[in-house]
This record gives C-alpha cells, sequence and structure tokens, in this order.
C-alpha cells in the first residue's frame, strides 16, 4: 500500500525529507533541554486537563485560559471537533489537509467539496454560493497545505461572516500561519475575530513551526463554551503527554525564535525559488511553480519526479492522493542551504527532461 | 473542582504518589535510554499507523500484527472502540475504571450498571441477567481497578459465552494483569481467547507496568478486522508519539522485567498488609482491605483519611467519586519499601483513631 502521508522516512532510513514540512532550524534549544528533562518524569500521568499547558497557550496567544484545548497534535483537535460537534454536512475545500475529510467521514457527516484550481492559482476567488443554511462544519486551511497559498484577511472576514449568516462553525486550520511574515500574518489571521466569534475556532500546532512533530501537540481556541466542552467530553484526560506538555510550556516562552525562524525560511525559500527558475529558464526541466506563502513550495512538474529522487535518497511529498489533484503535484519542504543546493544538484542530475523530448 | 483522578502530583509537587498505580520500580532502564536516545527524533513524524510498535506488540502477544490497534494510551483505545462502534445500550460493572463511562457517554451511548457489592467482597458472582439482546457492548476490568479483584477464568469464559449469545463486544481491559503471578494470569486472562473469539477486545498497556504514563502508549488487540478497522478509521494516523513508539519496542523486548516487578510487588505488598493487619490487630486504626491481587490495595477506613495523608505529603486515591462507592473507600499503591515504611509511620502518627473514638 502507498504510504498516505510525507515523512515516511521510516522506509526510507537516513533519506533526506523534503517530504514533511517541518522548521528545518529544529526545535529551540529550551525546548529539547525541556524535554530531555522531562524524561524522568514520564512515570508520572500528565495533568488530566493540560491546565499548565493551557495556560502556557493562553498567554502565547493572548486569549483566556478557558478558551483552549489542547490535542495530540493539531490532528486530534480535528478529531475532536468533529466527534463533540457530529456535523451532518459539512464544507471542505479541496485540495487541502486530508485529517478533516478522514475526521467527517469517521462521524458519518456528508461532505461538499469546493474545489480550488491551478486556473486562479488556487485562490479563494469568493465565498462559494455552496456555503448555505445546510452547512453545518467548514474547515478552512490558512496558509493551505499543500498548495502555500495565503488567503488574505479581507476574504477571511468575508467567509467568518457568511458562516454567521448560515450558523456555520468555522475551524480555521494555522498551523502554517507561523512561517508567514508579521505583517502577512496580522492581517490573514481570523486570530483577531475570536473575542468576538462564537462560531469560530482557531487550530494551531507547535508541530511545524518549533519541529517537533514527533512529540504531537496541537491546540484549539474558541470562545463558545459549549463546543469546547463538548470537544472535553469526547477526549480522554490525558491527551498530552508529559513530555508534549513541558515541550509546548518551554516553547510559549520563546520570544525571538519564530521570528529568526521566518527569516532563515524566506531566505531558502528564495534560493530554491531561484535555483527552481533558473533550471527552467534553461529549459531543463519542466517546473510550474504555485504557492509557497509557508515553508514549502507547491509546484507541478513531470510526473514520475519522486521516484527519480528517491534514487538520490530525497523524499518530497508526491501530492496525487490529494481530491483536485492528479500525478506531477508536488510539494517541497523548505530546509536548510546545503540539503536545498543537494535537492538542486539531484534535479539536475536526473535531467528527467530528456525523458520529456523523448514523449515529444 | 476536586481532581477527579489519582497522581495529583501537579497540585502537590514533591509528594510520594500512593495515588497512581504504576510499578514503583519505575521503567527498565532499556526504555528509559531508547526514550532518551529518541528525543532528538520528535523532528520527524511519527510512523502513521504504528507499524513498527504494532509489530512488537504482536510479538509480545502472539498474535497476528493485523490484530493490534496502538493508542496514545489505552484510554485512546476505549474512546476510539466507542465511537467506532457506536454501542446503544452498554454494560458497565461498578465500581471501575471511570473511563468507560465518560467515552461512552460522550458517544450518546444509555449506560446500564452492575453494581459489584463489598458484602460479595466486589466479586463477580453471576452473570447478571441484564445482560441481554439489548445490550451491545460490555467493559470489564481484570483485575479491576480500584476495587483489586481478580476475576478467575472460568468466570470471564462465562461472560465471554453469554456476550456470544447476545451478540455483545465485551472489552475487557487487562491493564493490570502483568501485575498477577503467573499461574493465576494464565488462568484469568482472556488472552487465550482471542483467537477464537470475534467478539472479544482485549485492552492493555504500558503504562503500569512499564512505569510510563506520562508518554501514553495503550493498545488494543482484536480478531474482528471490521471493529478494528472502524477504530482505525476514528483514529488521527499519528496517535502514538516517536518517544512512545520507541519505548514500546523496548520494553516488548523486555524478557524478564515483568517477573521482577510481581516479585517485587509480591513482596512490597506483603510487607504492607501484614503492617496494616498490625496496625488493625493493635486497635490502632479502623481498616478494611479488600482485593489487592494487582499492585494496589483497595480498603475501607474513616473518611478524612486522604487529608490527614496530605498533611505528611502522602497522597492516596480517595475513591468516594467512584459509582457504587462512598467516603471511606481508598486505593493504595504498592511502592518501594522506605516509601511504604514512610506510609505506615504516618498513619501511626495521624492516630486517627482517636478521633473516632471521640465520635462513638
Amino acid at each position: 500500500m502507498m504510504y498516505q502521508h510525507g515523512g515516511d522516512i521510516y522506509s526510507h532510513p537516513g533519506y533526506l525529507d523534503f517530504s514533511a514540512n517541518i522548521n528545518f532550524l529544529g526545535p529551540p534549544a529550551s525546548v529539547l533541554e525541556a524535554v530531555q528533562a522531562a524524561v524522568p518524569e514520564m512515570i508520572h500521568y500528565p495533568q488530566a486537563g493540560n491546565q499548565r499547558l493551557c495556560r502556557a497557550i493562553a498567554k502565547l496567544e493572548q486569549v483566556g485560559e478557558e478558551q483552549v484545548i489542547c490535542g495530540n497534535g493539531a490532528a486530534e483537535v480535528i478529531f475532536s471537533l468533529v466527534l463533540a460537534e457530529k456535523p451532518k454536512k459539512a464544507l471542505i475545500f479541496a485540495p487541502s489537509f486530508q485529517e478533516y475529510e478522514q475526521a467527517l467521514r469517521s462521524a458519518g457527516c456528508e461532505i461538499v467539496y469546493e474545489y480550488l484550481r491551478p486556473e486562479d492559482n488556487f485562490q479563494l476567488k469568493e465565498i462559494p454560493a455552496k456555503l448555505d443554511d445546510s452547512i453545518d462544519m467548514v474547515f478552512f486551511c490558512n496558509p493551505n497545505n499543500p498548495t502555500g497559498i495565503l488567503t488574505e484577511g479581507i476574504m477571511m472576514k468575508k467567509l467568518l461572516e457568511r458562516c454567521k449568516e448560515t450558523e456555520t462553525l468555522l475551524a480555521v486550520d494555522e498551523c502554517f500561519m507561523d512561517f508567514v511574515p508579521m505583517n502577512g500574518q496580522r492581517h490573514a489571521s481570523v486570530k483577531k475575530f475570536l473575542k468576538i466569534s462564537d462560531h469560530l475556532i482557531l487550530i494551531k500546532a507547535f508541530t511545524k513551526s518549533f519541529a517537533i512533530p514527533g512529540l504531537r501537540l496541537g491546540y484549539g481556541v474558541i470562545r463558545n463554551a459549549g463546543v469546547l466542552k463538548r470537544m472535553e467530553a469526547v477526549t480522554q484526560p490525558w491527551n498530552v503527554s508529559v513530555l508534549a506538555q513541558e515541550a509546548g510550556i518551554a516553547a510559549a516562552e520563546e520570544e525571538f525564535f519564530l521570528e529568526k525562524t521566518r527569516q532563515a525560511v524566506t531566505e531558502e525559500k528564495q534560493f530554491l525559488l531561484e535555483q527552481l527558475a533558473f533550471l527552467e529558464d534553461k529549459k531543463r526541466f519542466f517546473i510550474d511553480i504555485y504557492g509557497h506563502a509557508a515553508n514549502f513550495i507547491f509546484f507541478r512538474s513531470v510526473s514520475g519526479l519522486g521516484q527519480e529522487l528517491i534514487k538520490d535518497k530525497i523524499l518530497i511529498r508526491d501530492c496525487s492522493n490529494f481530491p483536485g489533484l492528479c500525478e506531477g503535484w508536488y510539494r517541497l519542504a523548505v530546509r536548510s542551504r546545503s540539503e536545498n543546493e543537494y535537492f538542486i544538484e539531484s534535479l539536475k542530475r536526473i535531467e528527467y527532461w530528456k525523458a520529456e523530448e523523448e514523449h515529444e
């Protein structure tokens, strides 16, 4: 069976992993130290209800402690939300993160798809008419995974307003927002609406921005106490491990790490984009660049590229199994300079265009 | 709000924790080392579907790899089972582990209680008539938490047979079975029925026996592929952290640790039981000992004992919030000799009987 996700380093030990969108700087020293120091504490149960961690996240997000729910990764928050609210009919945008669909299916929910299209550069151009009174829940990922598109604040506001009219719960997944430069972030994030909207939940994680996907730590922020209470009711009391709690508390204290991350990602992304454009200009490669608002680049190229890169021990994310995509769509994480250079060299080595030329 | 569980070391840092039933030996060195070595690996996603871990557990339990589902603690397995099967009506025994009830309530399931009574020493004397065709799911904990009662194999077989007749899914939680001496274990465990029963799921965890509650690692074993598939559908693909996976793989390789644990627990339990009997004989204390088949002792004593022990920085589990129990019921974990001695000394210091005498 094909592995359905990025990050399949288990079948490919020692490979360079461009397939998972993790902060290439790795976790800050404070987080690493907090986890190491917490190892002997694994002999105790985590604090049921994660109060200390909720407090740290509330401070970070400048919301009330009682508005925060922690999860075993953002994925658990998504599942808890769906299992708690039991939507009958939900709208999701495609292509996007696949766990919305899996969670909704597990609850027997009818799913309506709104396809984002390559001809629109995968942008949301207008609020779809199918978002009407019949829709109980909407998931929206911003910046979107895998398309790398940042939806602007004005469109997010429209989406939120429509959801208010239709009495729809809007779940906005901003797991990649920390990689967006601050001015874009302030403009696009729905964080500012959390204080006034009862039908909005913000989903975030430490996973990507603090490079701790293996620890599992995500959270939701919501003003609506009823939804939060129902989510807690479908969640076990010890859902976040002692180590993840300590990592999160340390991460929430980090003042400069995310800004440092944004600078490093921007610089390396620029390098990759320039190199890819160069290859394309020289007609050495067919590669169409799409969104890259976060720490990854979404592009279209020849089919079979992933398999070719594997020969050089490089993993990228083949996106052909996302609804709305097909063979030839890829997602590439931005990594360190030496790794990015190795990737570009591998592309050159592949000379895949030859096979393409033979087809012509 | 009263903390609803044992192990509230977060409000009581530095206290001796007799309230959580964890192996007092702590994790074996191999598990500790595996976790420490895995800390830098937290930059990777866990393997989706936990294949390596499932394989290790399958070998340990001598079942097929495809029969194993891993969880973020046994608690997640319990929730996944209920959310997957959506029972309309379930039977649970009381008092018992409270997460069965929480999980069933979260799924809107009607709950029927069968009370185990002090006059029967909390033993299951016969299969209750209320376990009929209307019951979709039964949870049974063996040895039972908090009563410490081991239900014999002949009664488990009867329970399983009735469940077959009534087409009821039987979930047997054997999280404390590893603490029972091998001959008792072989006799009482439902493990031997896993190969022939489609309506049986065994739930276990590394939490208690390997002293890693803070890491979160449990599992289910079931022959019925349909149930397993539905459980997977309501579970995120990365539910077990990288560190917990490595801990589990190392734990599954440990050949002698559990036997060493059983010997140490038996010895220390004997010490505690003798000391408690001595206090009782001397009429220095009102204490009625009930079940102690696992690594904890269930007893009845004066109300307010927990609060008195807290003054000596000792936590025990006040069981008054378990359905079927009331004030005066306690659960005491077996710990190391020096800790057990400190506990006994504290009991002597409290001289609680004086207050009781004043009441008489």
